[in-house]
C-alpha cells in the first residue's frame, strides 16, 4: 500500500556537485510514476535504488531544460537496457516535434514505443489513469506553458462486513449486490441499507506536484485536499520581486498555496542556489504552514494508508 | 606549461552511479578544451574543479547520445552564469539542426554566440588553431560518421642563445633576425649560421582522442607521435567479434593502434560496464603496450614539457 515520492532532484537554474535538476518519482503501490526529468535522472534513480524499468509513465511540467534534459539520456539507457514496455509520456508541445528529431537521430532502434499524449497547460483534466489511480493537470502560471500534475487514489471497491454476512445470512448473490453498492433484500423481506453492509477500505490518497509557478489560487483550488503536496520555493521572502518577475514562488507563497490547499503536508523545493542556509526557506514557510520540509535529495516522503476504521464494526 | 588531460567520463552503453559518459577536458597552458560532452559533463566538471566558463572550444566526435548528450545542458548553464565570450564547437552534423532546435526551444535569450564548425569526419584536416595549438581531425571507422582529434603545439618561436649574444657582440637588429631563422653577418663579415646562434625552447606536445572506432591502421598513421593518446577499448579481447559488430574495439587493438601511432603513452577507455575487473583490460593491452592505463574518472593525466636541452650551449 504504498505511496511515497523519492526527491532524485530539487534544485533550480546551475546545478551542483551535490543538487540536481528537477525530478520526483511516485510510487503508489509498485506503479512508479517519474516527474519531471532534469540532466542526470537516470543517474539519480540509481541512487535511489530505483530501477528506470519499472517506470509505467514520465509526466513533464514544461520544457525548461533543467525539467527535462535527463529524458532523451533515460530513454536511451531503455533502449539499451532492452526495455519492450510501451512507456506512456505526458508533456506540453512541442515535444513532439524533439521526440521526432531524437528518434530520428538518436533512437533508431528503439525496441519499446514512447506513448506520447500532449498536454493541454490551460486545462485542469484527467490526463491519465489506471486501475487504482488518476491523474489530473493543474494549470500553472510561469513564463512558459507550464503545469502542475495531481496524482490520486481511486476510491476503493467496497467491502462486505464480514460481521454482517452471518448476522444476515447473506448469500453469494447478496454479497455481490452490497458489493455493487445496493441495498440487500433479506429472506424475511426486511430490506438492509447498503451503509450498513459495505465500508470503503480505505480513503484515496494524493500527491500534488506544482512547479513551475507563481502563486495561483486557482491552482491551489485544484489541489486541493493534497495529502502531500510539493510547491516550489525558488526564492526567500527577502526576493519576491525577483520570484514575479521569472515566474517563480516565495517560500511564503508556497506555504500560503498550501494553506489554502488545505494539504496535509508541504514539501518545497526548487530552490535557488543562492541560499547558503536553504532551511531559512523551510523556516519561512513554516510560519504560516507548519507542516513544511524542505526537499531534500535523495529522501523519500511516504503517505500512510488511510485505512477506514469502521472496517471492525 | 601545462598540457593534461582530465578524463570525466570513461563509459560506454549505460552509465553508472560512479561512471559517466565520454567527456574529457584539455588543459593546454590554460587553454581549455572540452571533448566530447556525455550526459551530467557539467556536474563532472564541478567535481574536477574545472569551471565550464574556462572553455575556449568543445570537440564532439559523433552524435551519438552518450558523446553528446551533456551539451545542451552545459551550453544552458553558461548562458545561466552570464557568460559573452562566444565558445567554439567543432561537431559532425547534424549538430547545425540539433543547435537550431536548442536555440529555438531552450536557449532564446543566451548571452554568448555558440560559433559552430561542422566537422567532415572523412578529412584529416586542420580545424582549429589558436597561437600556440593546432586540432585536426582524425577520420575512425564506427557505426555512424565519427572522427577523433590529435591536439598538437605549434613549434615554439625561436629563441636566441644568450651566450651568444656576448660572444659574438649582436646588436638588436642581429637579434631579431637570428630569430626569425636568419644567418647572422657580424661586423667582422663573418656569418654565424642560424642553428650556431638559436634553439627552440621545447619540442611540441601532442594528445589524440580517438573514440568510437574500429581499429584503423590509417587513423593510427594520423596520430603518429602522439604523447599521449587516448583510444577507446569497449571490449576485452574475448569480444573481438562484438567490438566488430559494434564499431568498437578491444583493449589489444587499442594498444595496435598506439604501438603503430608510436605514442608515447596510451589511455584506454570507454570501457563496457560488463566487466567486474576493468583492469583485465589494461592488462590486455600492456601486454602489447607496456605504456598502457586505464582512463580512470576525476584522475589527469600530464605530458611533462620537453625542454629542448641545447639550451644551456
Amino acid at each position: 500500500m504504498r505511496f511515497e515520492v523519492t526527491v532524485l532532484g530539487s534544485c533550480a537554474a546551475a546545478p551542483k556537485v551535490d543538487r540536481h535538476h528537477s525530478a520526483h518519482v511516485l510510487n503508489v503501490r509498485e506503479q512508479f510514476f517519474l516527474i519531471d526529468c532534469g540532466e542526470g535522472t537516470q543517474q539519480q534513480m540509481m541512487r535511489a535504488g530505483i530501477s528506470p524499468l519499472k517506470l509505467s509513465a514520465v509526466f513533464i511540467t514544461h520544457l525548461h531544460g533543467d525539467h527535462c534534459f535527463g529524458l532523451f539520456p533515460l530513454l536511451s539507457t531503455l533502449s539499451l537496457l532492452g526495455r519492450r514496455t510501451p512507456l506512456k509520456l505526458f508533456a506540453p508541445q512541442p515535444m513532439q516535434e524533439l521526440l521526432e528529431g531524437f528518434d530520428r537521430y538518436f533512437n533508431r532502434e528503439s525496441p519499446f514505443e514512447i506513448d506520447y499524449t500532449p498536454v493541454d497547460t490551460r486545462l485542469h483534466s484527467l490526463i491519465h489513469q489506471t486501475r487504482t489511480l488518476e491523474v489530473y493537470s493543474i494549470p500553472l502560471r510561469h513564463s512558459i506553458p507550464s503545469c502542475g500534475y495531481l496524482f490520486r487514489e481511486k476510491q476503493p471497491p467496497l467491502n462486505i462486513r464480514k460481521s454482517c454476512i452471518d448476522r444476515y445470512g447473506l448469500g453469494i448473490a447478496q454479497i455481490a449486490a452490497a458489493k455493487r453498492g445496493e441495498a440487500v433484500r433479506l429472506h424475511t423481506g426486511e430490506v438492509v441499507p447498503n451503509e450498513e453492509l459495505t465500508y470503503r477500505p480505505f480513503a484515496p490518497r494524493s500527491y500534488a506536484y506544482c512547479t513551475d509557478t507563481h502563486y495561483s489560487a486557482k491552482a491551489a483550488g485544484l489541489a486541493k485536499g493534497a495529502d502531500l503536496l510539493f510547491h516550489e520555493a525558488t526564492f526567500a521572502d527577502e526576493e519576491r520581486a525577483a520570484a514575479r518577475q521569472t515566474g517563480h514562488s516565495t517560500a511564503s507563497e508556497a506555504a500560503r498555496f498550501a494553506l489554502r490547499a488545505e494539504a496535509g503536508r508541504l514539501l518545497i523545493g526548487h530552490t535557488s542556489n543562492r541560499y547558503k542556509d536553504p532551511y531559512l526557506l523551510e523556516r519561512q514557510a513554516r510560519a504560516i504552514f507548519p507542516q513544511t520540509d524542505l526537499a531534500v535529495e535523495g529522501r523519500t516522503y511516504s503517505v500512510a494508508p488511510k485505512f477506514n476504521p469502521e472496517k471492525g464494526m
